[in-house]
């Protein structure tokens, strides 16, 4: 680390240098900058595409993903723009990038380059497929990836056409492990004897990364030798009650999975001789008689509102939330209570809900939120702190059309 | 670290408790196992509970979860069971649980009373809803994280009720960031000034992690001011097209993110006058004339094979994949030839396909797959190694039921 102030941050003093676009390089180095990290988003001169036109029409998933870092613009074709950011490397701990497998070689400052500029540096590449094995070429999106891993598969109903999971689950995943990854390397450079003062190459990929949130349907398949069909309606395992019951205004959302959940459960349907039925006994003998627990749901929730139906399962301990639209998250007091979700007021975008890291730690407060950078907005500051350049320097680098 | 061997993995030496269950925190500590870390899984006498009848009937989920492992059972409500863990937490590094809030203080085995025993020690938790805020107190399982931080609303189609997103993403995605919060506090704790050689306690929750999935979601709503509707069949971005074709055996997953990959997809159609059209020259117009060129995609991959369409579409570097299903995803080739799978012969389950850390480094070999270990397994290993017992202190504790 080239800079150490007394901090509690964790990341504190780590120098990142964030060339990554889109949803999954950038979510890595945000989580870098939440925890404290000095990360500078280099941009081709102009800014990311993901800023569209940016100013008031910039996406929120933008502003989102790009606070707390500051932007610098730089021409990787040119040969004085590779150069700068061979000199940027030289003082930094980390590098992110998620362009195309191979793009970086071929601009002559891949993985091989730079650690022999910097034998210190930890690299991080974001991939669709990974970087080995005969799909490695193939591009990818959260959308095809959702396919290759199998989300799609069993998303929507049986005999129907596969249906995407809403959101952008393979980019942010892999963006979370991506982020992982470079915590990782850099503990092992500080603190392991045999790779002290080493860097070393993170991969991972966007399909790697979903494998594991296919753990019940892996288990299904196994236990009972058959490919699981598509079921958005519950999964294979034998948690009954386990579905999402239509109220007066909205729906809730319920999950069974104890017996003694199940007799609480029977207090709200007042069918108090539910709770000792044969039937009902058990997990698997409630499976069986799942219509008639699911027809009593349905006529308890009806007449409910959202809230009262919520409120009563919540204060019987069982498992239930409220199904809340994008509306309903973003205000949602209790994520603005504990601090994730904040308004801020943002010079481009005005009055806006931004969101914090999932992660906390006790020795810290959460990192304030500040706003996403223009487009180049620090190469001054920046190239002036890492590199000592001056003001003159930096307005020849803009007039070479370099910055 | 109280054990350095020479090994390059990058977190050897690392001793970890892991008091976790179900998916959430046996992913995150499966994700120091695998990067070299002693994972020392502690488990009530008989074992978790998600390892069902156990033997041969173990879930695949416990195995995949579990693998690389040591288990050691300890009563946790008896005084000398608690007195264990407190000797073993002097010599851990980190400790992991995902109980419901305040289950470890009742215990009186919480961050208060452990961070007097090990000033230390990494302690995380993994929740549904975090440890402050007024819903911490709520039960949570993926299936109602999905309705509460949304992801159920944009799940399924317009007009219908909320479908589940397929899998577990509020499991996997809260237990890769519990993971990454622990590397990050090591990392601070290890090479931080200010927090040098000082523990924390590391807090994740399910609903937080599953925000910025909803980044496009949040998008589309700055722009438009609309809730977004359920859309499985797309997001409400411009990407056109965007969809799932079904050929003869299976289907397809397309997305077309700039006008030259559009340019290619009319090749593939045969509509070489579609390319310079004006009702198709740019994502926007697309999107409006969406119909006319959903069914010639229909139509293209209608008389095709899976795999033609799917090889026709690649070869022309369109994002493309097969909807695989759960069979196609474990034997895939490309996943089995990188090394994230392999098949392994294991003792209680036969020849099955594991999977390895999705998160590879250059410095290091993948980790091989050892097995998932049996309820205590390791009690007598992890109690000499760890604390210096011998047999007939071991043999005592088993006869008066602690371990």
């Amino acid at each position: 680390m080239s800079v150490l102030p007394q901090s509690d941050s964790p990341l504190s003093g780590v120098r990142v240098l964030d060339l990554t676009q889109i949803y999954q390089g950038p979510y890595a180095a945000f989580l870098m900058a939440m925890a404290g990290a000095e990360v500078i988003k280099v941009e081709p001169i102009g800014g990311e595409r993901m800023r569209g036109p940016g100013g008031s029409a910039t996406p929120m998933a933008f502003a989102m993903l790009n606070t707390n870092k500051k932007s610098i613009t730089l021409d990787l074709k040119s040969s004085r723009g590779k150069e700068l950011l061979l000199e940027l490397v030289d003082e930094a701990d980390v590098l992110l990038e998620n362009f195309a497998v191979g793009t970086m070689d071929r601009l002559g400052i891949g993985w091989e380059q730079l650690k022999q500029r910097n034998p210190a540096l930890i690299y991080a590449t974001g991939t669709g497929y990974g970087l080995k094995g005969p799909d490695s070429d193939l591009l990818a999106m959260d959308h095809t990836i959702q396919a290759a891993s199998g989300i799609l598969s069993v998303t929507g109903d049986e005999g129907q056409p596969p249906m995407r999971a809403g959101g952008a689950p393979c980019d942010i995943m892999s963006g979370a492990h991506m982020y992982a990854g470079v915590l990782t390397a850099l503990f092992a450079r500080g603190n392991n004897p045999s790779t002290q003062g080493k860097g070393t190459r993170v991969e991972v990929s966007m399909l790697d990364s979903m494998y594991f949130t296919l753990s019940s349907e892996l288990s299904a398949y196994h236990s009972g030798g058959k490919i699981p069909e598509r079921n958005s309606r519950r999964t294979g395992g034998s948690a009954c009650p386990y579905g999402r019951y239509e109220c007066m205004d909205g729906w809730i959302a319920l999950i069974c999975v104890s017996d003694a959940q199940w007799a609480r459960i029977t207090q709200a349907l007042d069918k108090p001789d539910w709770a000792g039925a044969d039937r009902f006994k058990n997990a698997i003998s409630r499976r069986k008689n799942e219509a008639e627990i699911e027809q009593a749901l349905k006529e308890w929730a009806e007449p409910l509102s959202q809230a009262d139906a919520f409120a009563k399962m919540r204060a019987l301990k069982v498992p239930v939330a409220p199904v809340r639209n994008i509306e309903e998250v973003r205000t949602n007091p209790h994520m603005h209570a504990s601090g994730m979700l904040s308004w801020i007021n943002n010079r481009d975008l005005g009055e806006v809900v931004l969101a914090n890291s999932p992660i906390q730690y006790e020795s810290c407060e959460r990192t304030p939120l500040t706003t996403f950078p223009r487009p180049g907005e620090h190469n001054a500051e920046v190239l002036q702190d890492w590199l000592g350049m001056d003001a003159s320097d930096v307005e020849a680098l803009v007039e070479e059309k370099v910055i």
